[in-house]
């Protein structure tokens, strides 16, 4: 196992091209899209994951993990050439069915274009092709149980430890990328290193989250309406379902850890957590027949931020994906964020700058304003998904919305949709006119300048109006 | 040296009184305060600080670094009874003098009112003041040379070295609090310890600074008009100076590290910093003959926000001043919030609630908030202070203000005058009221709906109803 990569010089064009040894630290879901990338543009390409081989090996011990898959990851399939295999795996969920305490439920389009819609895929199936494809280019080989303790970014040289030999050994590289992460050991020694000002934070919520399960019938048949991303908002904590591909969902309680009446600190009991359940999502309760084997077999986990900058350390070592910025996933964008992270440095090897330095520099400078935001954004919607749904005026913004979206679709996007459904503009765009966009419809309505019942047309221009001018008063107030 | 402190385990009524051992990590502004204040409430009190003690070696090696102390500090010394002593050690500085790059000069004003203005003052030797204060209570002991480790905040211990004997020793008490600044040790334990969830961070920005000095004349008058901090804004850069007791000014360059025509990277040698120094602040230069002195052999330091979060862990250990909190000196704030901290520290112990956790778990709900938002703030005054002022609008803006202040005492106060002069109110709440408002009067200007030749009451009212709707607004789109 012991291996040494040869080391090439030569930047410029080559950089576009091959005779680079690339190093990619981690095999989830953004260094194995990097592999195949970097592979197809010829690149040799050498991946070291901690992990056993998913492929192989169980290694989410019976827990199907769910994810929201939607236009900016699929941007990064068509890039690579797989869209049709993904969609196999796609279920599409059209919006939010929410559930009251009462077990009442009511559908929320993400959209009003019928063909604009979110997609529940399972995290271990979407790698494990993406691994398969990667592995189809002889100049892609990908090694498992190679844990990385950490990087000499001075010499472009990784620590490894193999899980099962214990035997540690290091690999050199023209250039190493990491992709392991929120828990990075490549940031890890970024941060202790001490060799430049790195900024960097990690911010938790109060809450953390614990995963639970709603089985299929004894038919295979699914328990909830299945099409649907399903959430029972209770303004402090919510619960919510994805649906897997063999007629389960995958449920998500998140909860403070520490306030409230119940929270993960003090729900220690059966009786407790049935007690919990019961009061607050009895119509969940009744499909949950193995609510309590879930509840104290599975661990509470918390739910992190991380921003870092930089993210490269000269032309030598680069963070990617979840490494460089991890996020909360209540905008269910973490993967298609870190999908997009390989278009935009695919983007970035077109314009075959002349070093490695200068790519990494105009990779940060064009993604990290995208991705700052789209941290911010998945921020805000955990209070709009365990709170602001059930406000009569946020009902009104959103059932206003999706008749602009139906009527004007040209003309039209909200929030949510410049987020998820505009691929072609960037978060941080979408996060300064969405919000902009909200704020004016809000205001609109509270004061009675527009109603959901009114002509469309005239509302539509109202709101293009008094978005402009928020957006004209912020640009005067910050003296731009 | 070794010194076992006696546990007492007594909460309840004497937390606000005695039998408690607390345990101080630095001696610093804010821990020689800190120190002070809980001498006077009887506590037990020991202070370790690295560095020797500053009354006895010359520990800044013959610079002297000065701050701008203003109302927010002046409260803790009303509180500790030393407002007079204080006062003896400060040079008013009422406003900003900009210097053009042909050396003009204008004066604007920190406020409309006379009696407000900040000072500048010696670190030093308001160190030693605090110091000799704190000295003063026999259940307050200081112990210099000794650099803290690392904080076991389950065991409320802390590990110290001497500086001299090199001898490592562990001090035990009943609560541990670290005013060890920005490098804290006890935050690097909360860090490195993983045993609960710390948020934290540490933002840099792309400027470093540089300390320089404007020597004073040979009969000892000062070079330039000492009562003011002179600013020379050159939009990506800035040159200040606060004058010293002894006739001189403490200059201080902020520069980026590697962006623009000039930056500490590229500055490297004579004919460059000359160069640089002729072409953008020559009356500056006129009056720093030793300027390629100071350039050379002073260093050039980051510039860096910290924020964290908890501040305590149970009712062991407590972060306080920088430790928890560093902020870039742009507002001139940081002295002043640390020592804010123990005035408000000061208000929860009167409190006399039940236990140390309760105690610190009030003081950082109250606290932090505030810290966060001076944080930001003083962010917003580097572009100010290298920039905006330098805007006719802006400039337009402060005239206005000044009026406003001096004609409307009680019923109009700027940002600046919010945050620096109005002590009663949080800056959390400064920095809400005081941004609606620039925005207010930076729109209401740019549509020239106010002039600064108009009728004050009637623009002071447009001011105040255009602020109040950009403040509801604001509310209505958080959906509060």
């Amino acid at each position: 196992m012991e291996k040494q990569t040869k080391k090439v010089l030569s930047f410029g064009k080559d950089l576009g091209k091959a005779h680079q040894n690339i190093l990619i630290i981690g095999a989830g879901l953004c260094g194995s899209l990097l592999a195949l990338r970097l592979g197809q543009r010829g690149y040799n390409v050498s991946v070291y994951e901690m992990r056993p081989d998913l492929r192989k090996v169980d290694i989410s011990a019976g827990r199907s993990i769910n994810l929201a898959f939607s236009n900016r990851g699929n941007k990064a399939m068509k890039l690579v050439g797989i869209e049709d295999k993904v969609k196999a795996l796609c279920i599409p969920m059209n919006g939010r069915m929410i559930h009251d305490k009462k077990g009442n439920t009511s559908l929320s389009n993400y959209s009003g274009q019928d063909y604009e819609y979110i997609n529940s895929i399972a995290r271990g199936d979407l790698n494990a092709l993406l691994l398969d494809e990667a592995e189809k280019h002889e100049n892609v080989n990908i090694y498992f149980n190679k844990k990385c303790k950490s990087v000499d970014f001075e010499k472009t040289t990784a620590l490894f430890q193999d899980y099962q030999t214990k035997h540690e050994f290091i690999e050199d590289a023209d250039v190493i990328i990491a992709t392991d992460g929120a828990g990075s050991a490549m940031r890890k020694s970024y941060y202790l290193g001490k060799k430049f000002l790195f900024s960097f934070s990690q911010d938790y919520l109060t809450h953390g989250y614990k995963e639970l399960s709603i089985l299929p019938k004894a038919n295979g048949d699914y328990k909830a309406y299945k099409n649907a991303l399903h959430i029972w908002p209770r303004g402090s904590f919510m619960l919510i379902a994805l649906p897997n591909l063999d007629g389960s969902f995958t449920v998500t309680l998140f909860l403070s850890y520490d306030e409230g009446e119940y929270n993960f600190n003090n729900l220690t009991t059966e009786v407790l957590v049935l007690e919990f359940f019961q009061k607050e999502f009895p119509d969940a309760l009744a499909i949950m027949p193995n609510l309590i084997d879930d509840f104290f077999k599975n661990p509470t986990a918390p739910l992190g931020t991380i921003k870092c900058s930089p993210w490269h350390y000269k032309g030598n070592t680069l963070l990617m994906g979840d490494a460089a910025h991890a996020i909360v996933p209540f905008y269910g964008q973490g993967m298609n964020a870190s999908f997009e992270d390989v278009v935009e440095f695919d983007n970035v090897l077109d314009q075959n700058l002349e070093s490695w330095e200068a790519t990494f520099t105009a990779y940060e400078r064009a993604r990290k304003k995208d991705t700052d935001a789209i941290a911010d954004l998945a921020i805000d919607n955990f209070h709009e998904m365990k709170d602001h749904v059930v406000h009569p005026v946020f009902q009104e913004k959103r059932k206003l919305e999706m008749a602009l979206e139906k009527e004007f679709p040209k003309e039209y996007a909200s929030k949510y949709s410049l987020v998820t459904f505009n691929e072609d503009i960037g978060y941080q765009e979408a996060m300064l006119k969405g919000r902009a966009q909200d704020k004016a419809i809000l205001n609109l309505l509270s004061d009675k300048l527009i109603t959901v019942d009114g002509d469309l047309k005239t509302t539509l221009e109202k709101i293009k109006q008094e978005t402009n001018a928020i957006l004209e008063d912020d640009r005067i107030a910050g003296l731009k």
